[in-house]
């Protein structure tokens, strides 16, 4: 299993708070709980060049992770364009948090991927809503994370394929906050924790979730298709 | 019910043949037979200023239908944005036969879109696969189209919300003929026949299904979201 | 429109503060909100003849409202197994709160339709999730009620085939509370509020969801099939 | 992974052209190209104590891959609702064939999962409609099969969760023939093929795609949850 974290990598930068919390990044912290369930991991970021996303890196990926939030319009098109097109080829997405406004996410979505948002120091429970998803093995019946920037509905996305995991909000707001999707021949999965100032990628549950997250998006070589002009594969009798 | 019926008006134009099935464009037919059904109706065509798609134009529709083939990338991009735009606003959304392919139901899917074809004069059964759905309304078990352009699987489309007709053709293949989707406030629903060169806009059972989809896809006065930065409705603890 | 409302009755019999709220029953306060929607109603309870339910009731419903809480082992499994049939055959349904454990419903599901519930005077808050939806019709982003009973998840049904409704509840859970199902030719709606305690279905917006779900779930003359040993549509050269 | 396969095994002993394709029965057959995966397997039949599905049995079953056609009704209620509730705590469930009209499907289910037939010898093509499906590996566009029992739409089955496979009939007819389901914690995968009268559990690609299933349907320690009477999670403030 070839895993990429790809993180914008500004927050990290700019802000002291963000940097004490994910010393190596955001990337960083979650390459490392993934090298722990056995996965090779590698990261990529915006300021490198194709932003770290280059063909080679590409070839290598089987699921990438994803996290962005201040720079979204700084990620080209041509990278853009090309990663959607390997997640429709079968290269698995894992999109975290606010990355729900990444180009990339919202060109496998159609749709505006709005939503309401605070910062307030509030408390999250994620409810399991679908406890035969192989994305809630091991877990209880509800994450909760103490401290959390809240996302609320209504949350414009296609009707998600799964509906995985539903958040309550302590300021009176839910959220579908785990959700699958299949495109092409890829598998994607959203998922919405992980502000940048709270130590979320350090929790345990939420680790968990993630490395379910990897194992479900991997395509298992699946069936490929052509398209275009076909030949009968039956006699047709007016012709 | 006022509905707009957009067709690039390509083939009407260069073929004879096209222009002896529908003489006043299969725009001309469309709206014709929809007029029956007591809607409000108005054409829009690719070579019109806009083409055809003013603001005027679309704040008086309820429910657009979409037909092109030849000519979708002549379609701005601004006229596919606006479109798309409208459709997440609450605009109904019919796509027929090779729309399948426009700027609009590609922007509006997330994905590629594409399929099998081939043109042979072979015959199309549609089968209604949801008989709960008001889109099969006064239809019997299946619809057969004598000649037709053969589409195949596999449709590289979302899986639908809801799946209405799959078609069986004479050349072997199958195909998720009628299916529905919603995006944002928008319904959108794809129906496979029509090609140009046959008068399937004429069989009284695809105007029936047409008018059905249109019915469906009307939306009605639904909920409308504030998205973004929302102030607490419960008291936060930790604040 | 002819809708059936169906109440088992017995809270309203036993418990004087049911009973002053709903004078008429639960089944009394709902029809009336629906014939002023212009439907025609009439009403059928636990303790009538055959639970009210009588062929020639059946014959006049396009769509069935169910309330029952209590005595939901006291419906006979050949009344359970005739308005399952009903169901299949394209009589809508509406369930309401507690007739999640309803025979009719149970049956139709194929789950154990089990719940978390508490009373304890809490609000609850009905999220949108789904704006493209008819059942919002009227509806603004959300609908509060000050004092209901909790449902929590895991509710244990089939994933709907259309997410309607979220719920926040105060003491900290979460519930599916507005979904679609369809079965057969029937189109089947669960809506969650209404314990017996509050005056839940003589709120307004609580009502119009009842209305667009009698609306929505009303069969509109679909798609009938046959089924058992079918000839051959086309030739088939083995034999 | 502990399999076990359950057969009626009454075809064998009647009819010896079945005897002769499948000389240890079909779970026999099953079982082979099962254990050849690695997986663990055994099998019951109808005619064994219990049709052979002990506490013992079921305890040591992780995915019940099910056959039968002739004898549904010989089939107990009590064994028919222990399956039933071992695949909502979350059993997998693989539903061969005629299995469509078994008890445990239809009360898993909820509908009359009626459908067409004809046995004429003919040609069925499987196309994949999902590339994205684990179900599908090492699959390529679609499955032939030169003789088989036809099963034609509608298929009375709710909309399943995915659709996987659609079937193409040299006699006109179309079919949903692998499909997906989820109900509580348990994976339900209908797969249409396997009339007793053709050797098809003996081509090496519906074996692929009945490992694939076995495989996909088996839970992974998913979250479990706790129903009824619940204390809150947070202050009531109205109490």
């Amino acid at each position: 299993m070839n895993v990429t974290i790809w993180n914008e990598n500004r927050h990290e930068k700019k802000n002291p708070k963000v940097e004490e919390i994910y010393p190596t990044g955001i990337h960083g912290a979650i390459a490392d709980f993934l090298q722990e369930e056995g996965f090779n991991t590698q990261t990529a970021t915006l300021d490198e060049a194709e932003h770290g996303l280059t063909e080679e890196v590409l070839d290598n990926t089987d699921v990438l992770v994803w996290w962005g939030h201040l720079a979204h319009e700084e990620v080209t098109e041509d990278v853009a364009e090309k990663v959607k097109q390997r997640v429709l080829d079968g290269m698995g997405l894992v999109v975290l948090h606010s990355a729900h406004f990444s180009k990339v996410f919202k060109k496998l979505m159609g749709t505006g991927c709005d939503l309401k948002w605070r910062e307030a120091d509030e408390k999250e429970r994620l409810w399991v809503v679908d406890p035969s998803h192989p994305i809630t093995e091991g877990l209880g019946q509800y994450i909760e994370l103490e401290k959390e920037e809240m996302y609320g509905e209504h949350f414009d996305i296609p009707a998600p394929d799964q509906l995985v995991f539903v958040s309550w909000f302590e300021g009176g707001e839910v959220f579908r906050s785990g959700a699958t999707f299949t495109r092409g021949r890829g598998k994607i999965f959203y998922f919405r924790p992980g502000h940048e100032t709270y130590p979320t990628y350090h929790n345990k549950e939420i680790q968990q979730v993630i490395k379910n997250g990897v194992k479900w998006a991997k395509n298992t070589n699946t069936s490929k298709h052509k398209y275009g002009n076909a030949k009968p594969l039956e006699e047709i009798k007016n012709k």
